[in-house]
C-alpha cells in the first residue's frame, strides 16, 4: 500500500508498460462492441492527441486509399513490420500472401496471432531472428515512420534488405510533415536546430496508467525520403501523393 | 527559441492553461464538423481517459435519460453550475427558463455566449458575483461531483443556498462510485487511507499542450450524497437509479 500511495504523489507519471498493446487486447476482447478505443499519444513536449486502436480491426473499404493501396501493391511473401494487432496482415493473408508480422508490443503480437497472423515480437531495427526471403515489405499505417531518426535510418534499411530477395520492394504509407495541419508547425520547427529532420517526431503512447517508452517516428517529405535512401539498398521507384498522406513504394537496388 | 527548447525536455509536462475551453472553442469554430473532439482527463496516478467535448453540441434526444431528466425538473430561474460551452443552458432557455451559466473555463464561457447564454466566468465554491434568487440550480454533467472533496461540499452547499430563494431545488446528475467497472477500484481504494470519500476523483484535462490545474470532482453514492447534505441548507429528496448514473434533486431546507 506505501508502493501505490507514493505513486499517487502529483506528477508521478504513468507506468512504463505495453500501453498499445493491452488497448489492442481490450479492443479484440470486446469485439464488434470496441468502434472506438483510444490510446493517448502523447509528444515529448506534452502534445497529446488520440489513435482509436478499434481502427486496426476494420475491413479495407473503410481505410483511407493509401492503405488499401498497400495491399495492391503487395506480392510473393509478405513481411508487415510494426504490424499491430494485424489489421493489414489479416487482408495480405485473405489474399493469398503468406505473411509474417512484427511488432514491438507484446499485446499487439498477442492480437495479431489469435486473428491468424504468424505474429512475432521484434523491433524493425532488429530483424536478425525473422525468417529471410521475402518479396514485400509492408510499412502500413504510416510505419515509413520506424525510420526513426536520419541516423537510425540506415541500419533500418540494411536490415530490410537483409531479409529480402534480391527483387524486392517496400510498400509503405507516410506524412509529409510540411503539409500537416498548421498547429504541428511549432513542434515540427524546433527540429533542425536539433539536427533532427523536420518531420521527426518523438512521442509515447499512454492507455490506463501504462505508458510505452519515448519513440522517434520519422514524417518526412517524398523528397526528403529519396535522400535518405541515398547509399542504401533501396530506390525511391513510386511516390503516390494523397495531399498529406503519401504511398512510397522502395525497390531494391541491383 | 532557447524557451521553447527547454520546456521540450523529456517529461517537460504540460503548460498550465484552459484545456477544455480551448478544445470548446475549437469544436463550436468547426460546426458540424466536429462530432468528435477528445479532451484526455488525466488522473493523479497518470490514468488516462477521454472526453468528447462536442458531446456538449449534440440535442437532448442524444443524451442520457439522466441528463434529459435534469431538463424535465428544472423550473423558474436556472443557475447552472459548470456550464462549460451551454449544453443544458441552451436546452433550458429554448423551453423558457431564464438562465444564467457559470464555468471556470474561460474559452467554454466565451462558447456558451456565442450560443446566447448569459455565461459568467466563475467557480461552484464562489458564487457572490452571481445574481441571487434562482428557482433551480443545474448540476448536469455528474456536476454534483463540483462538491469536490468532503470538507469542501459544505462551503459549495452554502454558496448555493445564498443566491437561491426559500423554496429552490437543485437538480444534477452523479456517479455512483461503487457501481464503476472494476478497473476503477484501485484508485478508489487509496482515497479512504487518505481520508478521502472513496470516489473523490482528483484530476486535470489535457488538449493540444495545454493542461488545466489539478481539480478534485467527487464521486459518490445516494447514501453519502445524504450524509454529507447532514447539517448543510439542502435536504435530498428524490434519486432515480440508473445504474452507475443517477439523478438527484435536493430541495432547501425550510
Amino acid at each position: 500500500m506505501a508502493d501505490a500511495l507514493e505513486r499517487l504523489a502529483l506528477g508521478a507519471g504513468p507506468i512504463l508498460g505495453d500501453a498499445y498493446g493491452q488497448a489492442c487486447l481490450h479492443a479484440w476482447n470486446e469485439g464488434d462492441c470496441a468502434r472506438e478505443l483510444y490510446v493517448v499519444a502523447e509528444r515529448e513536449d506534452a502534445y497529446v492527441g488520440i489513435i482509436n486502436v478499434a481502427d486496426a480491426f476494420t475491413a479495407p473499404e473503410d481505410w483511407a486509399p493509401t492503405e488499401r493501396a498497400i495491399i495492391d501493391r503487395a506480392r510473393g511473401r509478405v513481411l508487415d513490420i510494426g504490424c499491430g494487432p494485424g489489421r493489414h496482415a489479416v487482408v495480405l493473408q485473405a489474399a493469398g500472401h503468406a505473411v509474417v508480422g512484427v511488432d514491438v508490443s507484446p499485446g499487439a503480437v498477442e492480437v495479431a496471432r489469435r486473428r491468424g497472423v504468424d505474429a512475432r515480437l521484434g523491433r524493425a531495427d532488429e530483424l536478425e531472428d525473422v525468417p529471410a526471403h521475402f518479396d514485400t515489405i509492408v510499412l502500413g499505417g504510416q510505419n515509413i515512420g520506424l525510420l526513426g531518426r536520419r541516423e537510425h535510418a540506415g541500419q533500418v534499411l540494411a536490415g530490410m534488405a537483409a531479409v529480402t530477395r534480391h527483387d524486392a520492394i517496400i510498400v509503405g504509407t507516410a506524412i509529409d510533415p510540411y503539409r500537416m495541419p498548421a498547429r504541428y508547425a511549432e513542434y515540427n520547427k524546433t527540429n533542425p536546430p536539433r539536427g533532427r529532420l523536420y518531420g521527426q517526431q518523438c512521442y509515447r503512447l499512454r492507455y490506463g496508467r501504462l505508458a510505452s517508452e519515448w519513440t522517434h517516428y520519422l514524417y518526412l517529405s517524398p523528397d526528403e525520403l529519396g535522400e535518405l535512401l541515398v547509399g542504401s539498398p533501396w530506390l525511391l521507384e513510386d511516390v503516390v501523393d494523397h495531399g498529406m498522406d503519401y504511398v512510397a513504394q522502395l525497390r531494391k537496388r541491383v
